[in-house]
């Protein structure tokens, strides 16, 4: 990360030195703001340190910002804590459930009005600092969740905090957050976890023939049970209908094995596959396929200016490209391009190309 | 792929020019092999001719080996047809189901004394010859199943298929490579398919929020269901119980769900997230954690020369390093070096590497 110079100002205290609290001391001091670092493990303290994510914290610092990076079950105790500790400092977690930790201190009486809770939505199967890096936040969403007490001036020290680390400031209440991560985050973990425990008793010539698709789904079955049961405990009303429908689901696809010559059978299978497209489908980027453009694919011979040919002729044709992809086969003697287009303009594109010469699959 | 002197003799007919067909063609054109195809599809057919998978077969072509890639529901008919078309030719097929088939083939009273089944393990989940790479089969494990009516010398010859396209051959009767495909590829294929499904519904705000675990656990979601319906109506009855072990966890996690407080509650979930690490660490290679060796992380100075100091060190302890992994944050002015070794030189290296003042995590 080339130094550039911080949004953040003053001194930063980052409460709790593992993969998250580390991860930020590093890309903090890596654009120069100063960092004091704390936890209640001198040896967790000592590594994140040696690491270069920040100093100890000295008596004489006073922190600007706080941002408390501890286990979910203790996130809210140690917020409280800081607000009053700090009693000039702006306070902020890193919690991966947020509507709990904001009504346990509006319980207590914390000073919330200094409080913004957050959430970076980056993380790892490794934990601890030594599992840190300052490019953890990179191009990822970090979730500010503002409440009725606190200031527009609040979320937006929140997203200098975020930009610094290179990450995508997001707004959203706490309670849409703990949803939204209900879905995309914990039962895709309790779901990896369900499948992964498939291969405990599998014999060595099933688990020798894995492949890419068993290593990506039970990839993050792979996190720290620990922390999870924290943060499953803590957002449990919401991931419990998640979960149930796909126990309804699943009860479907487990009638229509049983018998899959039975009427209705293959059309249950079918059902739940084409759910599994169009899921898939909803996820923006490059890992789902965008339903706001629509793609051509098209053959180009293995030659020099091919796809500079193709590109000149579909900006003749006056269509903007949404995205491209070009693929090549090392054994194959052309190259297949795919074009993204808004959906109006795809139907009169492919007519072009293939009027112009252009062979469109 | 760099053309190398082939292993397959003889002319090489493949009937189906999908995805696994087209790219068997062009891994096998690449390497001077002759290739012939053939499709019910004329414009797939023209399609994999034109994207240099191999020529069409001629009336006068007479293949030493057919290789049947087409959908499992016609697997035994078409492979039965090229056995009867073909008299003096071997045949095998790539379907991801095998017990089926060959007792299908039986039935029929086919010459399956020429048949030997086998089943590359790779994929993609676009299909069709457009999605076809000559390189599809790279270090992928390419099960050969041999039967009671079948010669070494018959999977000699699939062997060397497999490895002229860069695969790795494995011999495995038909059952138990159904059993396995059906934890490690069928199952997997399903939950992904199921945990998709939640994203239908749901609100855009929770989609943006999709991290790396959501895409990981949903990519093979976005598969083919025509094709899926078929494999595992075929393979339904080892699927079946995967599943149901899966659905009786997901009860104990939805119970806990329900009352995360309630006694026990903790440890069902705690359970289910461990026995996920179990199952993530059967599987072989980087992607799980290999529990036949044991990994110390030391920290080493930013400095040049420390790493191959720090390994040199360890060949004069006489230690053999089965794997080493170096992890250096941008961030970070120091580096987490990651060396496996035997479980039973862990302890001793930990302590010479402390001994000699290295900072061992």
């Amino acid at each position: 990360m080339t130094p550039v110079s911080a949004r953040t100002t003053g001194t930063v205290r980052v409460v709790g030195t593992g993969l998250l609290g580390t991860s930020i001391g590093l890309g903090l001091s890596a654009i120069d703001v100063d960092v004091v670092l704390d936890d209640v493990s001198p040896s967790t303290l000592a590594l994140a340190v040696d690491y270069g994510a920040g100093r100890r914290t000295g008596e004489a610092d006073a922190p600007a910002l706080v941002v408390v990076a501890v286990p979910p079950d203790v996130v809210a105790a140690v917020v409280a804590a800081e607000l009053a500790r700090y009693p000039d400092a702006f306070v902020t977690d890193v919690a991966s459930v947020k509507a709990g930790p904001l009504s346990a201190l509006e319980a207590v009486g914390a000073a919330t009005e200094r409080y913004v809770g957050s959430h970076p939505m980056a993380g790892r199967e490794r934990s601890g600092p030594i599992a840190a890096r300052a490019d953890l936040f990179l191009g990822r969403p970090w979730v500010i969740t503002p409440h009725a007490g606190s200031t527009a001036g609040q979320s937006a020290i929140l997203e200098g905090l975020a930009l610094d680390l290179g990450a995508i400031p997001v707004r959203l209440p706490a309670d849409r957050h703990d949803d939204a991560v209900a879905i995309v985050s914990h039962a895709p973990q309790l779901v990896s976890s369900l499948l992964a425990a498939r291969l405990v008793d599998a014999p060595d010539h099933a688990t020798d023939l894995a492949g890419q698709g068993l290593r990506d789904t039970t990839r993050i079955a792979g996190s720290d049970p620990a922390l999870w049961v924290q943060i499953l405990s803590a957002n449990a009303a919401r991931v419990l209908p998640v979960l149930s429908d796909l126990r309804d689901d699943l009860d479907a696809v487990l009638e229509a094995l049983a018998d899959p010559a039975a009427p209705g059978a293959q059309r249950a299978l079918a059902d739940v596959l084409a759910a599994g497209n169009d899921g898939v489908a909803r996820i923006p980027g490059k890992h789902g396929v965008d339903l706001r453009t629509t793609t051509l694919t098209v053959l180009i011979d293995d030659r020099p200016g091919q796809l500079a040919r193709l590109l000149t002729e579909i900006g003749e044709l006056g269509v903007n490209l949404e995205d491209m992809r070009l693929e090549h086969s090392p054994g194959a003697p052309i190259g297949i391009v795919e074009v993204s287009v808004l959906p109006e303009a795809a139907g009169g594109l492919e007519a072009d190309l293939d009027r112009r010469g252009w062979r469109v699959a």
